[in-house]
């Protein structure tokens, strides 16, 4: 295996609707094919314009927001409202997020993260000709454990999954473990050198395996159908 | 935010009942001071003679043995049994493994993972005179997100929850994500170098925030209690 290094993509400025993500991470940052650019929905909603008017001390109008954006509600305990988007995450009011953006407003999931880490992938393509993957990160948290990490709610170019059913392991016995969310790992690797209080909206992972850059979805491997949900 | 290097160590031979970790891991890899030592749960259940006789091919052994290393069953379908560890983790089949053990043996978990993860980071001081944090990490699975992740499950000298409470955006109002389980994320980026089918049982994380260099454990800082879970 490789060493990986995790680089802070630092100097890119605040961005608005209309942006293009692509040429702000190329004038940030030298990139190599084969590395993975994690980008932080803030930036992604933003950028796509997934910002809409919000009095933040408006609990009504917050929980009327955070309904619109659901599918369905997990669970409630005051302020807090654990419930599914409509794309099939489950996660703290429904992704949408009050801070690092302006008075008044607030930040919406991307309508199709997968797509808006394609449009990346592509823009990036398209400008420097260097082929990478992109994972569009997003912090949730979990159930039984405290802390929030960063996960991927959209990929393109690279895996997010991982399946390593038949594979062997050093003893020649069919590995038990079987399947890794490795665009998780990923994005959690990026989050420990983004700082949530810094402001630095991506980072570069390089020297992951190739064999891993592919196409590739959040929607289709990641997010678990009810059949196979025990936890619904 | 400095960058950060991910490093597989490489060479480690099968570790038996007894061995001295550090020893190993300080063979195999020179350390520096900062560095953070990710040790899978594996090696570390058979440095610590955590290895019982199984009979793969019996369920309802198999199960009995689940049952003694749980506090509670949380969900059972078919074959997967969902269990809360004495420990307090919630995974699957109270974490005991099959692969990568000899033939008839199953490793269970370590029985203080915390105290696991100091015995290391001593052992590496009293050898080599560094001071380095050490993560514990076991490979879960998690509700509505398909592929498994590697976590923390003890830690010793560095940060397991990193607390932002308080800290201000970029634009001075308070955040609204606080805390940060960066001992997950630590954990996850050292999975992406190990790769499960080639038996590298530890890595190196450098380059993290010297302020994350504390004492710490998963125990206190990362299991919810039953008051703060939703999900029991």
């Amino acid at each position: 295996m490789n060493r990986l290094q995790v680089i802070p993509v630092e100097g890119i400025a605040e961005v608005t609707p209309g942006d293009n993500l692509a040429e702000l991470i190329l004038a940030a940052v030298s990139l190599e094919g084969g590395d993975v650019v994690v980008v932080t929905q803030k930036v992604v909603s933003k950028a796509e314009g997934r910002i809409v008017p919000l009095d933040h001390d408006d609990p009504v109008a917050k929980r009327r927001l955070v309904e619109g954006e659901s599918r369905r509600i997990v669970r409630v305990r005051g302020d807090l409202v654990i419930s599914e988007t409509k794309h099939g995450f489950v996660c703290a009011n429904a992704g949408i997020d009050l801070s690092n953006v302006a008075d008044g407003t607030a930040a919406l999931l991307p309508v199709d993260p997968d797509r808006s880490a394609r449009w990346i992938r592509d823009g990036i393509r398209a400008r420097a000709g260097v082929e990478v993957g992109v994972v569009v990160s997003d912090t949730f948290g979990r159930p039984w454990r405290n802390g929030l990490t960063d996960v991927a709610i959209g990929t393109a170019g690279v895996a997010a999954v991982v399946d390593l059913r038949g594979s062997e392991d050093t003893s020649g016995r069919e590995l038990q473990v079987t399947q890794v969310c490795v665009a998780d790992e990923i994005a959690g690797a990026a989050e420990l050198v983004m700082g949530k209080a810094f402001g630095i909206p991506a980072a570069v992972v390089r020297g992951l395996p190739e064999e891993w850059l592919r196409e590739s979805s959040v929607r289709t491997e990641v997010i678990r159908g009810p059949a196979d949900d025990l936890f619904r």
